[in-house]
């Protein structure tokens, strides 16, 4: 229990700067971008990972719920308190410890901005692939917790392919340590990969060790314009089919287009049923060469006009419109709600052409955008939550929509996660005995059920 | 219990030609690559999920141990009945299941060899990068099982970075399914990186689908002669460091290439100290480019010699060599133990500085054979375990090797696993708290602790 002494024991653990209990101050940690609410208890900002195993150890005891937080940007309300109790806001942690680049790897605390790394990896020619939209805000400890994607994951691969090792300190307020700076290591259990995508129902994450990659010499982005989404859609199931790999290869419909091009005015061809946008990096001569081929099936499947982002001002502008879709979009009604749903390539465009019936069907505003390279669709569908009529729409398209890529042998979600969102979907996607033997780690690892309580598992 | 009822009852689920009782024959399956045997009570050969799962059911209703077992090549242990009862030989479980290149994936029974999915694969212009050594005869459920790596896996990953879904029966009998044929898939724990490197522990895996990869367009393989070894690892480090990664990059020093070429006759450099097998792939224009700066820094440390295979047959015959390394050291004296360590790049040149003092200093044969480029040693100590003294030597230089690795944050094991070969060092690597969760993750999958027992956990 949450009494004045057990608070006086947290307070002691992380000082006054770390220590959060009025209601205002709370209410800030009682969301994220989902579009549920529930405001903790208390909320704790630890320094170390001594302050975090301290925690935990009194919460443990006591059967207080622990929710971690990142910068709170996933879209499935995987941060929500739901059981109330305490939210550790991992922000302080925020120390990148070690980069080797002879070595490849580098070391960091969790509250470590993605954007703050990527920076410092620049700087020594080195980058870290994994980008989610949010990279400027969003940290390292919840694009592990969530197993964060993002355009580049196309070519490079999402969060887990990166993780060398992981410090955790458990419910009980054990801290364990596993994996190494070594990408072969097989030296008993590969626990990593358990934790991340876990959304902290199994551990608190301490301590990253990352893989790092060397900037590519070049890099070649560009825009291809479509009358027909369609067409826009069969092209990337064609340059994916024929064994091209762009760096990132990403689809938007007319109405984001237009959402977009409301707030960024770069110039985005506002008449376009289908837009999208490629980058392709390597050695100078192999993107040459790559995009030529790109461009051929872009314009064989009836592109209009392919434009190129000359400078790197110019790319950066794509960029930024692109990864402003969901904001932009979100902010035309009350409310959004980012599907996730991924299908092997091949469906991408039976997937677009499904998803437009539905919200035709259903009567809802449904962009769409993708990262469609790798099959992972986010059909954005604008809402109010107040109104249940509409609401009810809202729940049977996304049904519909998921039905639809289970019967492509899709999944849930290919990188916002389980949380609050889709829990009700996953008997969907895992059988009865998988659920259980998920329940049964999960019941191991945490017995008296305190992180993340609420969650999927 | 083993009894004759039970042994009845377990005939009728794999019939006659699945049942395996004789002396004789079931001594083919006590060994594996490493140097110790245990014969097995009975071994059982399952022709599909059904039986095993109706195999595990009465096992742990019995409490009877089952070691899964695919080719036997592991070279750790892994595979033997330490505790007898029954091997379970995944080999009649041989079917690729379904191949889809526009997606880029395939799915496999466990007993589906790797260089059979390779030559298939290859017919669609297809392959699955990792390549043990052993490629020929091990088993897709073996390499899943050991988490298996190969020269090429320091471009491409290792096997954990190509399963993308597994089926699974427990050691109850209950069949479990995770994971899709989606690279982005965050529905639910991602339990296909627990059970891969478990080394049959945890699970007997029934299906694997596997991520699968475009053959590139060009290929450039090139030796590169040394009359220094040190001049050879500073080459390693100094390729790895500058960014560049090669498909291989392979060392072997002078009693490795002569061992190899008394047996191979091809026209290795036996005068050279040390040998790099270095290659690129990728679009042609990139891998000239690549090749041009290999070569620049290859005699920059001082390689006497470039020696480039020009045709296919002359790949082959140099990669067959290569191959041939382990086994024909082998053969050099009545046993061979391959040491596994692992190490950031970086610290190959002083780890093989120290690798040939301490043969020295214990007086012992070891050849250093490594793929180089992700630091994964695997020094060869030739011996004979009846000879008490010589045992007791290998077996401080092996410590003493491990005590270097640890020494620069390396691992124990890159690719070989530990089964029975390394369990006594595994607490320099694991440390207590988490060597407890490992064996706490374990009881609670196999409560029993019927799945390959008297392993590493
Ligand atoms: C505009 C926008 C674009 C986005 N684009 C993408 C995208 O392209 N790809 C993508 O994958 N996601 C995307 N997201 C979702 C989100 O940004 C990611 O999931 C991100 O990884 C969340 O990081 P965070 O620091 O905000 O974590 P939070 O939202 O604070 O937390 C996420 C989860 O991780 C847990 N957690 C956080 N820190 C820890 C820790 N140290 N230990 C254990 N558990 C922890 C939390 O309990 C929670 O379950 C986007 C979100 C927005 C708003
Ligand atoms: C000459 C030679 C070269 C080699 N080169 C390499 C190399 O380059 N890289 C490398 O990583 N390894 C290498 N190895 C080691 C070995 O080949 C690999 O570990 C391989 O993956 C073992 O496959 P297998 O089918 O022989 O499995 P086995 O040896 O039969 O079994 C290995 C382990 O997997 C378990 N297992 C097998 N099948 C299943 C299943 N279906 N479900 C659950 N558990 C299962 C077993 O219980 C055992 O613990 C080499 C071995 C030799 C002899």
């Amino acid at each position: 229990m949450l009494t004045e002494k057990i608070k006086k024991k947290l307070k002691n653990i992380v000082g006054s700067k770390g220590f959060i209990d009025t209601p205002e101050d709370l209410s800030a940690y009682s969301y994220d971008a989902f579009v549920k609410e529930a405001t903790p208890q208390l909320v704790l900002l630890p320094e170390s990972t001594a302050d975090v195993a301290a925690i935990m150890a009194i919460a443990d005891q006591e059967g207080i719920p622990v929710t971690a937080r990142g910068a709170g940007t996933n879209i499935s309300g995987a941060s929500i308190p739901v059981n109330k109790g305490i939210v550790l806001s991992l922000t302080r942690m925020d120390q990148i410890l070690e980069v080797s680049t002879p070595n490849r790897y580098c070391i960091v605390q969790p509250g470590v901005v993605n954007g703050d790394l990527q920076a410092c990896l620049a700087k020594e020619g080195f980058f870290y692939p994994p980008d989610p939209g949010s990279y400027m805000v969003s940290t390292i400890g919840g694009n592990v917790a969530q197993n964060a994607g993002g355009p580049r994951c196309l070519k490079y691969g999402v969060t887990v392919d990166y993780v060398l090792s992981m410090e955790v300190v458990l419910a009980s307020g054990e801290v364990i340590r596993f994996g190494s700076r070594n990408v072969k290591d097989v030296t008993g259990y590969r626990l990593s990969s358990l934790f991340c995508g876990s959304e902290g129902t199994l551990g608190i994450v301490t301590e990253i060790t990352l893989r790092v990659v060397p900037l590519p010499e070049a890099t070649r982005t560009i825009l291809a314009v479509y009358n027909d989404l369609d067409d826009t859609a069969d092209t990337v199931a064609d340059i994916i089919g024929s064994g091209i790999l762009p760096a990132a290869l990403e689809l938007m419909d007319k109405t984001v287009v237009n959402a977009v091009e409301d707030s960024a005015h770069i110039g985005l061809p506002r008449h376009a049923e289908g837009l999208l946008l490629i980058e392709v990096d390597g050695v100078e001569e192999a993107v040459e060469k790559e995009m030529r081929t790109i461009v051929e099936k872009a314009k064989a499947h009836g592109a209009q006009e392919v434009i190129e982002a000359r400078t790197a001002a110019e790319r950066d502008d794509v960029w930024t419109a692109r990864r402003s879709a969901y904001g932009v979009f979100a902010r035309l009604a009350p409310d959004c709600i980012v599907e996730d749903a991924t299908v092997p390539v091949s469906h991408v465009p039976d997937m677009i052409r499904h998803i437009r019936q539905i919200a035709d069907r259903y009567q809802l505003r449904i962009g769409i955008l993708a990262h469609a390279g790798d099959g992972n669709m986010h059909p954005l569908i604008s809402t109010d939550t107040n109104d249940k009529e509409e609401w009810q729409r809202v729940e049977a398209a996304s049904r519909e929509i998921f039905e639809l890529a289970m019967s492509y042998h899709g999944t849930l979600s290919g990188e916002h996660g389980i949380g609050l969102a889709k829990t009700d979907y996953l008997p969907m996607a895992i059988d009865d005995a998988t659920q259980a033997f998920m329940t049964r780690i999960k019941q191991c690892v945490d017995p008296k059920g305190i992180l993340n309580p609420g969650k999927f598992v």
